[in-house]
């Protein structure tokens, strides 16, 4: 059993990790929220599915709270660093959720930070733990040797997005906006497929809606340090069309297309031959990822570590948030030079 | 009736263009090949469907052959413009099969000998000719301001495509060998609908078939002059997978979908609408092209202009062919600094 802190009650928290951390052996004991009524309400709330909530005064007071095994933070990006240096100076286990940043220096400074210290912390990247890209990966070496791709994530605006509608969505400190913050979902699909990291991206972004607060229409080409190269296009700001999610991946002896498009499960389809006068049928793999948008995955990984305490077993870490994120920053700053090749930021 | 002379007789012109010149009010009078025996099968052949064909001893017989109207060049690209300056001197107006040529100082060379004649020229190039290509365009107005695009030409390597065997194909002269080749195709598709030029790419290649005899494989972001930016992958070498033929048109107020994959009939798919509370029901137009890979269509179009001695009646024009194949010049010259951008060549 572990006892979870939280930091920033808004509507994720009580949405996603409230239900989530109830289905992983945890008990929310402690809230802060800057806005107290809103702690209070999340406090009632998670009080209906078992937790006994303390609301407290300051985030100081939460992590000098003795009940604190680990803190979970739900807030507008750029509070990640300055909150995280809180938390593990008072020697707390932390969650946080993507980006790790809202700047590529702020992002190395969490690295650094957590680099340093032997404490646990994830970043909450759910699709580091989605069934889908387990499945792709354990696929991936059928289809030998994988040469592009093309991902798509493309969807109309959704003017009643809760989540679209949050201050710090709508006026973005984070690079990029809507793309950072959506964007290193469909990064993480990628590179987790593919088990590489992007070196270099050529991107064009719009913005097409004004709520996107910024640019919110991607679409760039990837070399990957493996040699392979492909597409990436994201923008759910469109006009009609139905929604697509899917990644393909063609390689010199098969294929593989991974589709978590809404409306129909989640498959991924294997066909495996050298040519079109050998081909096996296609093999369609069904999916079905937690309800809680695998925030209990995360956690369960993230307990995992923090019983063990041993870092080294938290999957979704900083150094690989720090490359989701580095990837649309690289492509916000390809955009700004009409689509010029951009390096993508490595760590040492 | 036009009466038309065909230089070089290979697949092609067997398999498609006289099956096409016979459902177009045209009489195939004669024929040269530079391996006669080819000439005289073709000559038998063509009799078959009421054509009397005199199999020629030289091309400047044929030009010199008074019932000949026209002349019809199925020629390894390399050959296009020495011949087709032939043709032109000998005044008689020329089809000739895409690419236009076979490098860039070669296809200038074309547009500036076409431009200062006042002989129709046609460039083949059936997709411009394509009834789904008309629809997108018929449509496109309908989606509000286009905004990006995905591009997809993707199937597995076919060991028995009798065209891929040919010499000319196996050892190209022509930039990218299989890409400007097939190529050509799939850019007009995306020229043609959007009804813009491309105005700079950044690409990626690698060649996976000793039998493509260079690169195969392409990935690439394009931005077009109107602005609409968007990612196009080709390639047909790859491992199984099932043939997709498919362009994707996002729009501020809707979207397109053309899909003209094999095995099922080719459709465009218009869904309207400002966002996902506001779109209507995806209205599917399902279209049939032409038995003869359109070459009906194209010659259809060159002899009207024939007849009315108009050049400009011609819409597949060697301007419009010089642009389709500028843009894979300037893909392949992007792979080849490692995906740095790279500005289509345009003409004056």
């Amino acid at each position: 059993m572990v006892n979870v802190g939280i930091l920033g009650t808004g509507i994720f928290a009580k949405d996603a990790h409230l239900p989530a951390l109830t289905t992983v052996d945890a008990k929310v004991v402690a809230a802060f929220n800057r806005t107290s009524s809103k702690a209070e309400d999340f406090a009632t709330h998670a009080k209906q599915s078992g937790h006994e909530v303390t609301v407290e005064p300051t985030f100081d007071a939460l992590l000098k709270n003795p009940k604190v095994d680990v803190v979970d933070m739900l807030l507008p990006v750029q509070h990640n660093y300055a909150n995280l240096k809180l938390a593990l100076d008072a020697g707390k286990p932390v969650s946080f959720e993507k980006p790790i940043a809202a700047s590529l220096d702020e992002a190395k400074k969490v690295v650094e930070l957590t680099d340093a210290s032997p404490i646990p912390v994830i970043v909450l990247e759910q699709y580091v733990y989605h069934k889908g890209v387990a499945k792709v990966q354990e696929l991936i070496s059928k289809i030998g040797k994988p040469v592009s791709f093309i991902f798509q994530g493309t969807g109309a605006y959704n003017p009643s997005n809760k989540y679209a509608a949050t201050a710090w969505r709508l006026n973005p400190e984070h690079v990029g906006g809507y793309l950072s913050d959506g964007g290193v979902h469909q990064v993480t699909v990628v590179t987790e497929c593919l088990q590489s990291k992007v070196a270099q991206v050529n991107a064009y972004t719009t913005q097409l809606r004004e709520t996107s607060g910024d640019v919110d229409v991607l679409s760039a080409s990837f070399k990957f340090e493996n040699g392979v190269f492909g597409t990436f296009t994201y923008g759910s700001t469109f006009g009609a069309i139905k929604k697509t999610n899917s990644l393909q991946i063609f390689g010199t002896e098969g294929s593989i297309i991974y589709d978590w498009s809404p409306g129909s499960p989640d498959t991924v389809t294997l066909q495996v031959g050298p040519d079109s006068n050998n081909m096996g049928e296609p093999q369609v793999f069904t999916v079905e990822e937690s309800k809680h948008f695998s925030v209990d995955s995360e956690f369960k990984n993230f307990f995992e570590a923090v019983e063990k305490k041993d870092k080294s077993l938290v999957v979704s870490n900083p150094r690989k948030a720090f490359h989701q994120f580095a990837v649309i920053v690289a492509c916000v700053e390809s955009s700004k030079k009409d689509g010029q090749q951009v390096k993508v930021a490595q760590l040492d």
